[in-house]
């Protein structure tokens, strides 16, 4: 016979699944000798039981009654009893918190008739028809689903009678008649009378909790937090106890320590003479806990040995409730308690200080995404602030600027010193100047990962999107917000790419001491360090000293290259050398692709060489020692042509007015026939090396020489060539021929031979299928995520994310974008299979990825299971990227020694 | 001690791979004691170690040092001895047959000595004089690397001088001034004198045989005909023969049956006084073979016995080079003979009935692209033609008609009665109209992977694409042509789409009797049915005995499900439903994709729900008791919507004269707003199903309701509903509940239940990669290949076909095309992956492919092997895929039982 009813006496905090977190805590506080009123917890599995057959396990109602002759005995007292009756709480507690979302039932087994023996035993009158009342509420809205205004309504009522608006101002008489009152709602609204039996009572409530499971705050609460569906609730039945018996009662909330910087000491709020529910509706304001010390100087001491105790014991951090019936300490719920980021940090480090936990364990305890948070500047909490609209907290950070609407804007004003917000409806490639020169990007248009969010997080920039209510007027450079607040070219606007706010005008700004820490201008053992730049040192420090993965950075110019070197970045892993001939110098590329004679398409060439060749310089430089990995031409034709649509009606119009053009009538012709339905699936990356002859050429020629030229001064390169969109070895090895007769040419020219890696990208389904093959040309491999997950799910990132994504992620085809977290399942077994075949085929491939997903926290834990050999990210992810591929190290250890 | 030279003894047919198919053929001769001049082969092993190394390996020219001592032994002759030398010839051999593509060198052993003594063995100086003057023009030209041209320039000076244009003419003194001239061309030339060492001779001529190998014509010629580049080549050294020693000496070549129509009886062409060079370079005219009769009985009855050896030893029609000296017949070649499509199923049948071979080996001897080839209607070799110009031979057949420009015109005309020919630059889905309405169609733009060529295979229409020649003005309506020829609208045109020719008006059309056969207009046993029909109707029903795949329809209409039906169609794999909603009533879909509010949407469902229930009416019908899949909506939304470019030229035009309509601005609006970058990768198949609720059901609905109605007919229904582009399980799910709501819903109104499958396509990598899953909620799979393709390439059909492919094939990227011809290596791989983990979720899975590889010869072998159930082609396609179904059977049991 399964057994679905644990006393607390049996459980452990080791039994979560089994009996919630609730019920395990309160049984190993049972184990400790801390006095948590006697109770039995009923299993999950129960639970899971009565779901699925909408019904309870015949078993159950046997046990439970078993149990509770226990507790009755245990207490003295019987369910419900006329002369001194036991009171039960029922409570919902499942395998992860989920706070508010499922149903409490307080004060099961009063009944017309126990509420007389309660009166009696608590020598208190009114408090026993508030008891009375409390259930009578509860139970109806809970058990019997009938709308809670109705009480509310009739407890507003029966306080006007008597002018207040207190409860505690009426009396047992008053509350006899609201009693009442609800028992005649009862019978209006259900269509029966309250329950006089306290069994039924109870076998009613734990069904109630067990329903609520499914409730669908519930169902929409576990599928945004990833909860699984099928867990069930446990449930917890406990003796009541009272801390509304009078000024010697009451109930409160204690920190272990502050839960929101970390610091040691007692923290939390008590309310005397309450009930726990009156501190969750605010009916009077708590107090600081340490005044306790003077109201109950012995509950205080008690609760405070008590506190040393659990935090001992768990070795973290606990938040507890506790409830103090006339001078008697009970504690009502320990758990491991939440706190801030900061407070993770220091919290860590203190206890591993305390002897409590170990470098390895307080590692396991923060995270990544903490340390993200802590990187960013923020808005001064204290400043006044006008908040105009709330978007989508894109890219964190908190940026203040004048507005623009162009990038051409953002440009010249940056320049003339100016800090500026570029705000677009939505951003293409176009606007990479401007981005690069505002301090943060507002659009009303584009989720989380449209272009202006996934471009701005990698270069860092604070960006705000899908600011919905605002209409931007490109043309007329001015936006319009809700109220009819209108913002002109130059105005200023401060948005938090933290919390997606949007103020108008200027807020002051605060600065990181965390990137401080990192960029080298806080020393972590100097004065100016705190206790949490101190705590962030102390753990990255060990990261780094447990991980395997290396950790390089995705970085296109030098300067980028100098921070990412300041942030730990262990090489370059991804160079686009594209980003050169974006923007202003996209004309360049025109020529090439439009060239119509060799000579012509020399000429580009040997326009684009020198450019190409000062920025890799640069790099190297920057780079000194280090890889530098250089990924050669791959985006899209179209995004080196002008717009074919634009272009179309702009020569429509002019033909028009009879002032057309031969120029542009060609160019029309010429993009015309260039254009392409899907480009981000057509002639790009190894495809136009390939059609090109000479492209790839020119750009290898230019990493020779910007070697040949840094190495004179003493440079150590470490260079290594990257061909993009391979999907057949054919492809790679004509581009490798290609770059190793370059590089002979020019080691020969420099009188030193250039020893290059030449590898490719693995972001095609058939390049991972073939990565065997593909190895046998290849002397690394760097998985391009970003466009494997594209080609693996078959949707191009630029139209999914602002159509269907949405839809897809609320009714639960993805829990998380595949272009945010990799998708381990699909696109995950490409790589893990590129790994094992392409290792097969040459045991020394380096393996690297350098995607989006090479900075997020998830992935980097995949990545270090698939064994790969680095992970790139953008610069201002690389501290993330090491913490987590620490942690990964010490979670492998962990599950291996288990 | 590798052994890398075989005397003709110690060979068999079975070592093609070692000794070449001329080598191998002629040991199998001398095995079977049929009269082969002596000689022995230098192995593949030998050129490829050479070819490796760049030297021979040492031990060759001692193992050719003993064979040579051999061969001169039997020949009771010295190589290049004064008094009566033996001469040989060296021709290459390889596993593959290069015709033309490698050297030979003749007469090797004739020095300035040894061709006195030739003359005086053969009694005839000018012989010798002759014979040596061809050494030394071949070796010069083969061995040395001289310009063939000066030795021709040379000897046509000779001719200039005794006033003579054929050699014949020239005698012994001629012959030896030609000699001394060829010499000093080769002194001045090479810088060496001719050598006179006979031994040296021959090993340069073998090393100029193994380097000929590698030479470009060869090296292409491999790559088109793909044969592996690795292989090498064998080298024949063999006794020379002399069919040049006067009137009863000769050459000629015999088939043993007539290779153009299969036909019995002695076929060939036979040369008096000649060697075999001289009928290649064709410089005196061949006669029929039956007139050696009379020159020379004995030899023609003794070639006519060998010829009858041969076949029966070779079991197959073989093809015979002879050469008869002074009366006595040498055979220096055979091999199986190359042959017509008609021949080939004639032959086969025939050797059946000989006893010679079994079905299943006359299944092997057949293809489907030879019976592809009899399929189609040609024009009348007879009749007189005016060639335009040649494109690609894109969709095989011959058509003619009155020339169109654009889809509506098609309809119009094709309705009035005329045969059309649709000519447009490209072809895009609004062509479709025109296309189905056109009997073929002519682009000048795109390959045989365009549009056009695509679609018109898959509906069986002619077409001739990428025309380059032709300048088609559509807005002009008319075409031009190389030579200033205009053609307008309404002239007459034809084009023969297995040869890419376009004719001047009308050329007479000759049906193909075994599409007759196939739709039933034949009987087999009839006296209509020529030998071609019987052969084909034989062979077929064999491959339909030992097939194990089913073979489906690709099929949208009643009508072409009629007709796949004729043509053996089991069912029906894939109906596009979304045929119905392009062309003409694409405005249906465009109302429901802008519809602002539900009412709109239900409006837009509920006028297409009766469109679609009468298409699957028809189908259900046409296949009454066989499957019928229908594919849910799938196509890109940009198919459904009008052009931006267009659209965004027409408004701005319109604005800029002030008569800008509000409606168009507002569709201009919507359309931007659902502009899609990719289309291709976008809002389509099941995203646009979970994101455009009622639209899956409303299909659903159709079928359901058009199998009610049908079965009150009597028709057994067996409905398949098909899910496209599925990536995820939960998206699948969502479209299954869905479809069996409606189903569930739809039974209940007919009082009978509908048991639909309910399947998904399997197009996308991640599918494939979580097939396990995915067949959890799915009850079949049907392999979307060409979608497969463009994923797991990462490239769109659309795009890359026009632009790079062509240079792809062209350096080897590809051998041939992914989208005709299935790549085993990556995409193959994901189907397996499919097929596995597919079938070990559920066992019963049902696995089809409905790509346009379901009709590609060697992808249907590669679907067998897989494992599939069926493959569906377009209707056109099924005998072939019939008949290759059936020929994997065979080839897999012919495997197993090695």
């Amino acid at each position: 016979m399964p057994k679905y009813v644990y006393g607390f006496a049996e459980g452990s905090r080791d039994m979560k699944d089994l009996l919630g977190g609730k019920g395990a805590n309160l049984a190993e506080m049972v184990g400790l000798g801390l006095p948590v009123p006697p109770g039995f917890t009923i299993t999950t599995e129960a639970c899971r039981s009565y779901l699925q057959r909408g019904a309870e396990p015949p078993e159950l109602a046997e046990q439970v009654q078993a149990h509770l002759a226990d507790l009755e005995k245990a207490m003295g007292k019987r369910l419900g009893h006329p002369t001194d009756p036991l009171l039960v709480s029922v409570r919902s507690g499942a395998r992860f918190s989920m706070p508010g979302m499922m149903e409490t039932v307080l004060n099961v087994g009063l009944t017309d008739r126990s509420v007389a023996g309660l009166a009696r035993a608590a020598a208190d009158e009114r408090f026993a028809w508030d008891s009375y009342r409390r259930l009578v509420q509860m139970f109806g809205r809970t058990v019997l689903g009938i709308d809670g205004a109705l009480f509310d309504e009739a407890l507003e009522r029966a306080k006007a009678e008597r002018h207040t608006t207190n409860d505690l101002d009426l009396d047992a008489a008053d509350l006899r008649a609201v009693v009442d009152a609800f028992k005649a709602i009862v019978r209006a609204e259900s269509g029966r009378e309250f329950p006089q039996d306290p069994r039924e009572q109870l076998t009613l409530a734990v069904r109630a909790v067990f329903d609520s499971w499914n409730a669908p705050r519930a169902v929409s609460y576990r599928r945004q937090e990833r909860i699984p569906g099928g867990l069930g609730t446990a449930v917890n039945v406990v003796a009541m106890v009272f801390g509304n018996l009078g000024p010697d009662s009451g109930t409160g909330v204690a920190f272990t320590r502050d839960p929101a910087t970390g610091r040691p000491g007692v923290y939390g709020d008590y309310l005397a003479n309450a009930q726990g529910e009156d501190v969750v509706a605010g009916v009077r304001n708590t107090r600081p806990l340490t005044e306790l010390e003077q109201l109950d100087r012995a509950s205080y001491r008690r609760l405070l040995e008590i506190m040393r105790i659990l935090e001992r014991h768990y070795r973290d951090l606990c938040d507890i409730e506790f409830t103090i019936e006339r001078g008697t300490l009970w504690i009502l719920q320990t758990r491991v308690g939440k706190r801030t980021a900061a407070a993770a940090f220091v919290v860590a480090c203190q206890l591993v200080d305390e002897g409590l936990i170990d470098l390895d364990e307080a590692l396991r305890r923060v995270s990544g995404d903490q340390l993200g948070q802590l990187m960013f500047p923020r808005f001064d909490a204290e400043a006044p602030k006008r908040l105009l609209t709330v978007g989508m907290n894109a890219s964190p950070g908190a940026a203040t600027g004048v507005v623009v609407f162009d990038s051409a804007a953002a440009v010249t004003r940056a320049r003339s010193g100016q800090g500026v917000i570029l705000v677009r409806r939505e951003t293409n490639p176009d606007d990479l100047d401007g981005m690069i020169a505002a301090k943060g990007v507002l659009t009303s248009r584009g989720g989380r990962t449209s272009h202006a969010a996934v471009v701005a997080r990698g270069m860092g920039r604070t960006c705000v999107c899908g600011a919905e209510e605002l209409v931007v007027d490109e043309r007329a450079r001015r936006l319009l917000a809700p109220g009819g607040v209108e913002v002109a070219e130059g105005e200023v606007l401060s948005i938090d790419g933290s919390t997606g706010e949007v103020f108008l005008g200027e807020v002051p700004v605060v600065d990181s001491p965390v990137v401080e820490y990192f960029q080298g201008s806080i020393d972590p053992a100097g004065p100016q360090a705190d206790e949490l730049v101190r705590a962030v040192h102390r753990l990255i420090g060990h990261a780094d000293a447990r991980r395997r993965l290396q950790v390089r950075a995705n970085a296109d110019t030098g300067q980028d290259a100098e921070r990412a070197r300041r942030f730990g970045a262990q090489g370059i892993g991804l160079c686009r050398s594209e980003h050169l001939f974006l923007g202003e110098r996209r004309e360049l590329v025109e020529r090439l692709v439009l060239a119509e004679t060799d000579a012509d398409r020399a000429a580009a060439l040997a326009e684009m060489l020198p450019v190409q060749r000062a920025e890799v310089i640069e790099l190297f430089r920057a780079m000194d020692g280090l890889p530098v990995t250089i990924r050669l031409l791959d985006p899209p034709l179209h995004e080196f042509l002008p717009d074919l649509t634009e272009l179309a009606v702009r020569v429509g119009i002019a033909e028009e007015r009879g002032e057309v053009a031969d120029r542009d009538v060609a160019l029309l012709a010429a993009v015309r026939r260039l254009h392409e339905s899907n480009p981000m699936f057509g002639l790009r990356g190894v495809r136009l090396g390939i059609v090109l002859p000479g492209l790839f050429g020119m750009q290898v020629r230019a990493i020779a020489q910007a070697a040949a030229h840094v190495r004179a001064d003493g440079v150590e390169v470490r260079a290594e060539i990257m061909v993009p969109l391979v999907g057949a070895v054919q492809e790679l090895q004509a581009a490798v021929d290609e770059a190793t007769a370059v590089l002979a040419e020019e080691g020969r020219a420099a009188g030193v031979p250039l020893d290059a890696l030449i590898g490719t990208m693995i972001e095609l389904p058939r390049a991972a299928l073939t990565a065997g093959t593909i190895a046998e040309a290849a002397q690394f491999f760097s998985f391009g995520t970003n466009d494997l997950t594209q080609t693996t799910w078959g949707f191009s990132r630029d139209d999914v994310e602002g159509s269907f994504f949405a839809t897809y992620l609320e009714c639960g085809v993805f829990a998380v974008s595949p272009f945010e977290s990799l998708d381990a399942e699909g696109v995950g077994r490409l790589i893990r299979i590129a790994v094992a075949e392409g290792r097969r085929t040459r045991a020394d491939l380096k393996l690297g990825v350098c995607g989006e997903h090479g900075g997020d926290p998830a992935s980097v834990h995949f990545f270090h299971q698939a064994g790969l050999d680095y992970v790139s990210c953008s610069p201002f992810r690389i501290p993330i990227a090491r913490l987590e591929a620490g942690r990964a190290a010490v979670l492998e250890r962990l599950e291996s020694s288990r």
